[in-house]
């Protein structure tokens, strides 16, 4: 049997770590890359350069020699895609009856309440009356967000009054995103689960982390969450379960929660390798991004389970080789994503694995401090 | 500081397996590929095709944007690539100094002699004279090799009488490799070590390994060499960093070791990751592959621990994508070469962790053996 190709939208950093699990299970990465700059375009097996929304590009992506299968490293996937691909007999995974619950907060969270499962209060945001009621009914304070297109921190805003949505409220009438408002939430802490689930039925969790978001990017996570109590993460695993058994989830989904007093809310959901994920490399027996060729291959799953008692990812935000000489912890696994330095942006992380919570928590923000503030070489 | 690039000659598995590490570490890998159909050629970041003998192949992996360094997948380089390098102003690591020790055989057992390293006892075979007095001092038996040339069994054969010889003694004696005699060792078993050695003259070792050769292919790997005395690991790990200061070698340097009743015997050197090593891509903190990218950009060396306590690697014979359906371990770990299917060649390999020796063994073989009678699909 020749190398099965499996041809991926998207050229980000997600993609890019695709590659080196395709490299060993012996698979054909063929990425439709935004430039040949972008982050998955040297380490790519293969690229077709374009956007999804061009196409030819993605005819490109489908031709002969053809991918047995074809996934995602974003949401933002045009609904002709999904018909070039049944067109051209090519699976899509995750297919966009899943896909669409990640692409609209709103159809998600309308979903979600379908399920029974656990959302912050939300409402559809219709206009300044809608607006004044929802502050009026939380405390004078909510959370406003576009229900398509938002990212790291983008597309989601906190408002005290109407005229703190406003603007928004005119893009929406001229066509923009949907709108809908959540509660605050009054979280104790951040939570993440991920599953992977291939299209025989076969899934399988990793542990629940902790995650610590700083200005809408994820800056550290730590595994397993310290301190969960083990019904707590059962739930979890369990909400994650059930979302992607009701939904049709294939490949990996990940589950971002809010732990409060009284339980876990769902906050977001990602369908496909998430920054919540990024320490299976180096700390579960598989990691996300080979789990999720084996899951959209419809292959057996890898083993979830955590290879060490505690693995910790911090993540660093300037250019790193020049800084890699300056590592003087030599158990710290570095991670750069082939990115352009701009300030405040995420170009790699940094895993640490150890036997004790703290000292590894602080190994791991020391190195990736090393790398964000030593990098200007 | 934009990305380093490393340019490696040779597009074999060792090239392959770079390419993780170095996406990993923001490298560039600029690969010289004999074909577009070499085990490395899609998994490099860029690829130049050519061989090691054609100057204009040479002068392109050279070329802007200037490689920081060269290094080999292989020992087959010849003189004129290290010129070219130092015409180009790039540094070859290991350099030609080190890397004659690697190439031939005859030289490599004089230099071990000089630094009072334990070698079988051998001679250079000069002619049938010399062939008939080793075979009577050594029972009757030897083993002949060519001192150049040969790898996977490839240049060496046990020989019982001057007519076992005469092919490869004509073959010399019309401008062949040279022949060098060995005595034919008692081993109990076979070791391996592994030391990454950068130019400011960090080292590190990993654990000493045992090794299964099955028709002079590295069949299984067991790490670290169950029962070994510390005293003979500290010996073991004490003869690599001696040959990789004496030598100068930059980068990975494997050592081959048999272990007899009366001590240890080296066997054979390698400079560059090694069959040996490949254990370390799942089985300790930082795999050969990293390391010998590190310590070729004289860069801070990697933590070498097992990360667990029993790691065995299987190879596997045949190819497996057809054959990852049938895996049914979940916690086994595949890596292919990208290699076409031809009987008996070694085309991926399949490595497990455990906490209980002889369960991992089990459980490596049993899913190599998977991999290579049930890839025929």
């Amino acid at each position: 049997m020749t190398s099965p190709i499996v041809a991926v939208i998207g050229g980000g950093q997600l993609a890019r770590m695709m590659t080196p699990a395709a490299t060993a299970l012996g698979i054909t990465l063929r990425v439709l890359v935004e430039s040949d700059e972008a982050s998955a375009a040297a380490p790519a097996h293969e690229t077709v350069v374009g956007l999804p929304t061009d196409p030819d590009a993605v005819a490109r992506l489908l031709a002969a020699p053809r991918p047995e299968v074809v996934t995602w490293e974003h949401e933002h996937i045009p609904a002709e895609v999904f018909d070039a691909c049944e067109a051209a007999g090519v699976p899509a995974r995750p297919g966009l009856g899943a896909l669409r619950y990640a692409q609209d907060k709103i159809a998600m969270r309308q979903r979600m309440d379908e399920l029974g499962l656990p959302s912050p209060d939300w409402h559809a945001a219709l206009g300044d009356e809608d607006v004044d009621r929802f502050l009026a009914s939380h405390g004078g304070e909510a959370i406003l967000k576009t229900a398509r297109g938002g990212y790291d921190g983008k597309g989601v805003r906190v408002i005290r009054s109407v005229a703190d949505a406003h603007d928004w409220i005119a893009a929406e009438a001229a066509g923009g995103p949907r709108l809908l408002l959540e509660a605050k939430v009054p979280f104790t802490r951040e939570l993440a689960v991920q599953v992977a689930r291939r299209p025989s039925g076969e899934m399988r969790t990793w542990p629940v982390v902790e995650s610590i978001q700083r200005d809408g990017v994820c800056s550290e996570v730590t595994a397993p969450a310290p301190g969960l109590a083990p019904e707590r993460a059962e739930e979890a695993a369990a909400i994650a379960r059930t979302i992607a058994e009701s939904l049709d989830v294939t490949g990996v989904l990940a589950v971002e929660l809010f732990e409060t007093v009284d339980g876990l809310l769902i906050n977001e959901l990602a369908m496909r390798p998430h920054n919540s994920g990024h320490w299976t490399i180096d700390g579960a027996v598989t990691s996300q991004f080979e789990q999720h060729l084996r899951a959209v291959l419809d292959l057996p799953l890898g083993e979830t389970a955590a290879s060490a008692p505690w693995t910790v990812l911090g993540g660093a935000r300037t250019d790193l080789p020049g800084a890699l000489a300056d590592l003087d912890d030599p158990g710290a696994r570095v991670h750069l994503y082939g990115k352009g330095v701009r300030p405040g942006r995420k170009v790699g992380h940094v895993t640490v694995v150890g036997r004790e919570r703290e000292e590894t928590y602080a190994r791991a923000v020391r190195s990736a401090a090393i790398v964000r503030d030593g990098g200007a070489a």
